[in-house]
């Protein structure tokens, strides 16, 4: 429970653009908490929904605040998932309205998390309340799963707020979580499922000299460029149905010699692969593996570490659910949505191994960036969208 | 002329044990003179050698303190070249003997500048006034051009020294020059030319973006990854008669992003090419340049920026000279020296624009490390083929 009970609230929580600017306000960079979940817990206690707020800690890390509520003791329990924590705000002098004031300009609302993911995760709040003050009654329950530690080490969130829900018996049907999923419009795109990620670091040894002398050294990014260049000869795959490609990006290459007349010990690479539903991290691993075997025969020196990695490719089978998501954009949107795989990771990672989880949100273009912002006109279009679902979920559950 | 009188010298110049001893007690780290100058100009005066200490500036960087001597008035002018600044000691601890205390064990004296080149200059030194003793009608004159800043940048050094003496009308016909270019033994090697050095720095310009994203960003390293396998494809000849081929290496490769999620902008490279006399730095960057162009085509946007370079290939063609120094070499020796251009660049690059320069000094195997050593008997060895050396030459002269 929250330790101080807050001010009563100086809005109706079913306003989403109301609702989105009071989150907003709470300066809750990662992993501070700020008062976010505090105040979605009071405008939840509200509506008679149960609210928990476990802490979760990890030595050597901050510890970080989430939230749980539910409301509804039946299943099926529609599960809304989503984040307070956000980015810092950068160069405060970038931005032309204060980052945490949520100041509305011309039907634009401005600040860091406006977009990712305050304005969704208020506007589907606006709108669970909504449904459930026009149907007391309804079947089922709505529970919300909320962290603080998404943008941070995504440590003690929603893995450990998932397993601590587990460990109390709850059961999930479906889940919604509240990113911004559109590149460009409300009717855009939804996510159904993200490529993993996975994360390699590539040292190459050489043996140090001076350049005059080459034949008494070994130039270690000699070697580099030929295991790299083998790496990206040829394309991991050619995509799936509902992915794209796995693709590899370089992040970094760094030797860090700062002489011109010497030939350096070592050169380091990172990089990372965006895979899809073709792989797993150890069958991907593997054959990074091998094509660098292959291409350093005996003529290179090297060592390839792997990151651990929790971010599997996953897909949430296009079916009844998604469909009745799709159609809840589209009823509202007018048009039909993408089924979208592509992008980032998210928590949905984690939710997929506890129940079926779509994505989607608002407008996502200027997440992280100076200026964020989301309009006003979408979030109360996801506020309806949500609503619909909602309505459409629970009336199915009735009749099945 | 030095600034103050210095105490009478306690040992016989002649003798090129101690005066090495002398020089390498003299703390003359680049570009400090700490008395290594005035030692020599202080013995070389004592001969009846006419002294002068012009001191060199440039804008933002130290001024660098030089010395020319001569002895006679006559042509034919033999010069001996060299430095007396030393490289910083490194690690004090990791030396088993003080690097300016000079210590002698087992026939061997340690410290720094030991091999690297107060060993050979203070031989040639010692070799020239016993010649000059034995022989004080001696036809011809011989010069001393000896800098303090060799080691460093260069550039208030041998360079300004040598347009110093032209503008007094000083004119030179043979030069030699004591660098430590043996390997292993006296015999080894000496050296008739340098290749030159050329260094390029490498920009490839992408487009920053997140690893999620690939198709809105663009890897720099991508690119970068295609243009050194580019230069590195074709060899750039085969070598000269007296040349090694020329080589490429690339001395550093840095990107510096710590997120592995992000697709970084810009990857930055730095190469540098010993290259023999087929290229002048002209043709030499138009070829590198060439390669480029081919190899990025419209995919990859890039930058080159060759360093300038004073450091051009040349060769001391053999001939009566070159065969002069060989011969007292082996005839001390007991084996033909090779005729070498290898290794990086000396102060001989400079000098070959005033006359024919040969190198030949102590073995070089522990310049600029830790515990610098020559052994005694090397000196005594180097100091009687200088005298050879010097004997032969103005025979000849007198002869001709
Ligand atoms: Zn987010
Ligand atoms: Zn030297």
């Amino acid at each position: 429970m929250s330790p101080s009970t807050p001010a009563p609230l100086a809005f109706d929580p079913t306003d989403p653009v109301a609702l989105t600017q009071a989150l907003v306000r709470c300066a809750s960079v990662t992993p501070t908490e700020g008062g976010a979940l505090a105040l979605l817990a009071a405008v939840l206690s509200a509506e008679g929904f149960s609210v928990e707020r476990p802490v979760f800690s990890e030595p050597g890390m901050p510890d970080v605040e989430n939230l749980y509520a539910r409301i509804g003791s039946e299943g099926p329990v529609f599960v809304i998932a989503g984040h307070t924590d956000v980015v810092p705000p950068g160069d405060l002098a970038a931005w032309t309205h204060d980052p945490f004031a949520a100041e509305i300009e011309g039907g634009t609302l401005y600040g860091r998390g406006a977009c990712d993911m305050k304005g969704g995760l208020a506007a589907m709040t606006s709108a669970a309340i909504r449904y459930r003050r026009e149907n007391p009654d309804a079947p089922g329950s709505i529970a919300f799963l909320i962290t603080g530690d998404e943008e941070g080490p995504a440590v003690n969130g929603t893995v450990k707020l998932l397993a601590w829900a587990d460990a109390r018996g709850e059961r999930f049907d479906h889940c919604l979580l509240g990113e911004p999923t559109n590149p460009a419009a409300m009717s855009d795109m939804i996510k159904i499922g993200r490529r993993g990620s996975l994360t390699g670091k590539l040292t190459v040894q050489g043996v140090q000299g001076h350049v005059g002398y080459p034949h008494l050294a070994q130039n270690p990014i000699r070697g580099m460029v030929r295991l790299l260049a083998a790496l990206d000869a040829t394309p991991l795959d050619a995509g799936t149905e509902h992915f794209d490609p796995s693709n590899l990006e370089v992040t970094t290459l760094d030797v860090g010699n700062p002489a011109t007349n010497v030939i350096p010990a070592q050169a380091k690479a990172v990089f990372n692969i965006r895979f899809n539903d073709l792989w797993t991290p150890q069958t991907l691993s593997a054959e990074i593996e091998r094509r660098l075997c292959d291409a350093a025969g005996n003529a290179v020196r090297y060592e390839i570490v792997f990151e651990p990695t929790n971010a599997v490719a996953f897909l949430t089978q296009p079916g009844p659910f998604v469909t009745m998501v799709a159609e809840a954009v589209s009823a509202e949107t007018g048009k039909r949505p993408a089924l979208s795989t592509t992008g980032g990771t998210s928590d949905a990672r984690f939710i997929k191994n506890y129940c079926p989880v779509v994505e989607y949100g608002v407008v996502g273009q200027t997440m992280h960036q100076i200026d964020e912002r989301v309009a006003t006109a979408d979030l109360v279009t996801l506020e309806r969208i949500t609503h619909r679902l909602l309505a459409t979920y629970f009336a199915a559950a009735q009749q099945a």
